[in-house]
C-alpha cells in the first residue's frame, strides 16, 4: 500500500468524537475524504481541505483506508453494508477501521461480510471521551489481523496515545465492554458504600481519605468521589452513553451465555435515572439513584 | 493517665490477628495482661512476660487501657458487658479500644453501656489482614472521642502504620464496612467483566493490560487479576470472613434504611461458594462463581 500520507484517508462520522479525531489527522498532514449526515462538521472539514463525499460508497471509491466513528452497531452495519455503503464502493484490499463502540458480535458479522469482497476490517473502539479525542490521547483497543493493524498503526497513534492489539476481530469491542462493565460497577460500588456511610452519619470525605490508599482504592474512586462531594455531575461521560455500552454488554453476555447479574442491576439504576431526566449527567451521577432512595446526599461538609 | 509503657495494657483475643498485634506491643516494650479462651496463645505470650488473666473482668482490674480483638459483635458484647466482663472489673476512666470488625450499631450500643459506668471506648477496626498484623503496618480506622484517641494513638501506631480518626463511636466500623463493600463489589466487577471476555474468546490477560491504566483501573484489579490468571486462590482474605463483614453491612443498611442491592447479590455469590466448599478461598475466588456458571476459566495462556 502507498504511504498513508500520500493517499486519501476516508473518515465517516464526524460527531462529538469523530470530528476532533478527524481534525487531528488533518493537523498531522493527512488528507481526508469525509462524510456525515449533518452538513456542519462536513463543511468545517472541507474548509480545511477535506474532500466532501455524499455517501460511504463514494468515500470507498476514493480511499483504501476508511475510518468509521458512529453511534452504535446498526449505524456501522448501514454504513458498511447498506445501500450506498462502503461495500459497494471499495476495492479488494481496502481497510475499514471501525472506531465506534459497538457489539463485538456485530463487528464479527460485518467483518465477515466485508471479507467476502476482499475488504479488511479492524474494530478499534476508544476510551477517554471527548477531551482525549481533542488532545489525540485516546486509548485504542484493537481487534483483527496483526498485519492489517501494522499498516494503520501510525494513523491510530495520531488519534490516540496508545493502540493495543488485543486479539481477533471483535476483541477491541469486547475489551471496551469489559472496561465499561468495570467502570459502571466500580462507580456503583463507591455509591453503595458512601451512601451507607452518609446515612450512618459519618463524613464521607473522611471515609474516602481513610480507604483510598488500601484495597478499596480505584481510579473511579479518585476520579469521581471529589466530584460527588462537590455535587458536580457535569459530564464527562454521559449516563445515556453508558446505557448504550451496557446494552451491548448485556446483549453480548446473553448471546454467549455468561452471567452479568450486577451489570444488569446497574443498568436498571441508570434507566431509573434516565426516567428521572438525568441521562445527560456524568455517570458519577449513578450515586443519585442511591441518594434518592436513602434520602441523603453525599456532599462535602467543609 | 500514667505513661502507657509504665502500666499494664490489657489484650483480650489472641487469634490470627490479635496474637501478632500483641506480640508487636511486647516487642515494643509494653507489658501486657492477656486473656483468650484458648490456652496456646496465652502461654506463648506468658512466656514473653505477659500476665495471664482468666477473665476480661480480671484484665480490667489490672489495666486502664484494654484492647479487644474478637470475631464479631456478640463476642465483643460478651467480653465487654457479659458475666465476668470488662464492665465488672473496670474503674471509671478505663479506655476500651475495640479493634474487632463488628457492626457499627453494636459499637454504639456497647459504648453507651460502658459509658454509664464511666468507661471510655473507641472502635478501631483494621484492614490489611494477617501479614500486616505481623508487620505492624495495619490501617486503623477509629471512631470515638478525639481526646481519648490522642491518649492511645502511640499504642495504635505500634500495630498499624496509620490510625485515622474518622468520627464518633461506630465510625471506624462504618468505614470498615464501606471499605469491605467496595472491595467485594470491585472483585465482582472484575470477575463479571473478565469472564465475559474469556467467554468471548479474548485473552483476559491482554484485556487486563489494555484497561488497567484507564478508568477501570483499581487496586483490586492489580492485586487480584495476576492471582486469578495463575488460578491462585490461596488466602489472603478468606471468603468466610468477607461474608461476616457483608452480613454486618447488610444488617446495618437494613437498620438505617439505605439500599445495598449489589452487596446483597455478591453476598449470595459468596454463600454459593461457601456451599461449594470454597469459604476458605481468598475473596479473589468470587470469580469462580461466574466461571462455574459460564463454564470457562479465566487463566493465563502464557
Amino acid at each position: 500500500m502507498k504511504e498513508l500520507k500520500k493517499q486519501k484517508i476516508g473518515f465517516i462520522g464526524l460527531g462529538i468524537m469523530g470530528k476532533p479525531m478527524a481534525l487531528n489527522l488533518v493537523k498531522e498532514g493527512y488528507s481526508l475524504s469525509v462524510c456525515d449526515i449533518r452538513p456542519e462538521p462536513v463543511q468545517e472539514l472541507a474548509a480545511l481541505g477535506a474532500t466532501v463525499c455524499d455517501t460511504p460508497r463514494q468515500v470507498a471509491r476514493q480511499c483504501q483506508v476508511i475510518i468509521t466513528m458512529l453511534p452504535n452497531s446498526p449505524e456501522v452495519r448501514q454504513v458498511a453494508l447498506g445501500d450506498n455503503g462502503i461495500i459497494e464502493g471499495a476495492r479488494p484490499g481496502t481497510i475499514v477501521v471501525d472506531m465506534s463502540s459497538i457489539a463485538p458480535l456485530a463487528s464479527v458479522e460485518i467483518h465477515g461480510k466485508l471479507k467476502e469482497k476482499g475488504i479488511e476490517m479492524l474494530d478499534a473502539p476508544v476510551s477517554g471521551g471527548e477531551p482525549k479525542a481533542c488532545e489525540g490521547t485516546l486509548s485504542i483497543m484493537v481487534g483483527g489481523d496483526e498485519n492489517i493493524f501494522e499498516q494503520v498503526r501510525e494513523l491510530l497513534l495520531v488519534m490516540g496515545s496508545s493502540a493495543v492489539l488485543v486479539g481477533d476481530i471483535g476483541s477491541g469491542n469486547t475489551t471496551k465492554l469489559a472496561n465499561q462493565i468495570i467502570v459502571a460497577l466500580n462507580i456503583a460500588a463507591m455509591s453503595e458504600a458512601m451512601v451507607l456511610a452518609e446515612k450512618s452519619g459519618v463524613d464521607p470525605e473522611k471515609v474516602y481519605q481513610a480507604i483510598r490508599g488500601g484495597l478499596a482504592g480505584s481510579t473511579v474512586l479518585d476520579a469521581k468521589m471529589p466530584l460527588v462531594l462537590k455535587g458536580n455531575f457535569k459530564p464527562g461521560f454521559r449516563i445515556a452513553l453508558h446505557i448504550k455500552d451496557l446494552q451491548n454488554a448485556l446483549g453480548t453476555a446473553h448471546e454467549l451465555g455468561t452471567p452479568v447479574p450486577l451489570t444488569s442491576l446497574v443498568m436498571e439504576f441508570m434507566q431509573a435515572l434516565k426516567t428521572g431526566g438525568k441521562a445527560g449527567d456524568d455517570h458519577g451521577g449513578i450515586i443519585r439513584f442511591y441518594e434518592n432512595l436513602a434520602g441523603v446526599e453525599v456532599r462535602s461538609r467543609g
